[in-house]
């Protein structure tokens, strides 16, 4: 017999994702969470932070899209963009394909990550080191409260809140990220699963339309990640994405977006309807 | 320590899922398959034939929903509808939602289906018993091969394309229900995951194409199912879904549909529209 090896997270105390293992590439313990990049026969090479999927080869680009693109479409003209977390570079490298984009900046806490993805996931990381990308490790949250310069877009690629995310779910980071955006800057945030992080999505959600006058949820299917459906939260100053008609065509390459699902994205099911309605 | 028991579903041979169980309320070995009624902390009662999840008491909504009233919103008065399958009942549940039908049939291979769902799955079960709906325990190929009347409305609520389902997913069966319809008729399918079961769902499509004038793919978010990303294959005689704009209401509630869901559900990733381009 063949020894099978499984990796299996508990995505809440009674549910789980269970994925078969070719090889363990790379585990270490970094100042700030457990990191492990494993080979999956069903989704390629896999990062996992503190036991959680963080992203995989195969399905990395619905989420990558996802959380750049609608946001990249609904601005007339995103030029200076920054990355808060999402040290594998996936959010950077679609970014950068938006030809307006003069500069995007990746502020990771965990340089550990930055470093393993450059090394283990290529297809990911490449854009990394890209003339217009720079790649700063601190910490997000201090980052953008003392940002010096005005953003068009500012994207939260956080891990899950608990550990070194926490923070990125407050209230007080989106009033530092409103004052970090200029006029009709844009924020986009990964707010969890719908159908098992309720709370997370519904407080994020409330806070984000705290601060922002404007307040879109928008979802997206991830295999990996918990439920399989994803929640995104886009706060802007003065673009809807639900009204805006971009009139930029789509001019690259994409596996999940379109210019239809830009807008389809934004159709919610009821029951999600009524989580951000609450407490509103 | 308390005893932990898990039930683990290998979607593919490479992913499960695995879920909690409190109670294992019943199993038995049908004349067609293995089934069993489980009882999951994280989704509630949960229905599983062979080794598969069928449906959960709190992710069943997003199935049963999507799989029915996408198409009989997109028809002006669905009087006559047949689900082919679908021995929980859940189908029959939200076709009888719609007060033009007056007579929907279910026609199930596997009575232990029909009882089992009676007695351990109420909520889903429970239309089952209404004046309108007729419960026919018989081979659904059979069925509409002979069918001596014509339907509004035919839905395939199948189990994957193994066992007992094999036959609801030929080109054959599909010119039956063709045949089935009346000069306006529509056809929905279950066509599985764009994620895992690409080649299924391509065929599918395909096969549908080559018996209706319209045929439409959308999507859904289910849980339990393999990725969390499902599809459904519109066949359609007359009706096109996308051109339809229904003047009936919403007059009853739903937990995931909407109107405007009913449109967003037909707008795809980029790999699904290419995935049913493939041998066009």
């Amino acid at each position: 017999m063949e020894m099978e090896l499984w990796f299996t997270e508990k995505q809440t105390p009674d549910l789980g994702i269970t994925l078969r293992i070719k090889e363990s590439l790379h585990t270490e313990r970094t100042p700030y969470q457990d990191l492990a990049l494993l080979d999956t026969v069903q989704f390629g090479r896999m990062l996992v932070l503190d036991g959680t999927v963080q992203t995989t080869e195969r399905d990395e680009f619905v989420y990558h899209e996802m959380l750049t693109h609608v946001a990249l479409f609904t601005h007339p003209e995103p030029k200076r963009v920054l990355v808060v977390g999402g040290g594998d570079g996936g959010a950077i490298r679609e970014i950068l394909k938006h030809p307006s984009v003069e500069k995007a900046e990746l502020v990771e806490i965990d340089g550990a990550v930055v470093e393993t993805s450059r090394k283990y996931l290529p297809e990911i990381s490449c854009a990394l080191d890209d003339a217009r990308a720079r790649v700063i490790i601190d910490d997000g949250v201090k980052y953008v409260r003392e940002a010096h310069e005005k953003y068009d877009v500012i994207i939260v690629d956080s891990t899950d809140p608990v550990g070194p995310a926490v923070g990125l779910f407050a209230v007080e980071f989106y009033r530092s990220v409103f004052e970090a955006l200029k006029d009709d800057g844009i924020l986009v945030a990964q707010t969890e699963s719908p159908f098992v992080n309720q709370n997370v999505l519904s407080h994020a959600y409330q806070a984000v339309a705290s601060v922002f006058p404007i307040t879109r949820l928008y979802l997206a299917s991830i295999p990996t990640y918990p439920s399989g459906l994803w929640s995104f939260t886009m706060g802007s100053k003065r673009h809807d994405p639900l009204a805006v008609l971009s009139d930029r065509e789509l001019n690259f390459e994409t596996k999940y977006y379109t210019p239809e699902m830009g807008k389809a994205c934004f159709a919610l099911p009821r029951f999600v309807q009524d989580l951000i309605k609450q407490g509103r």
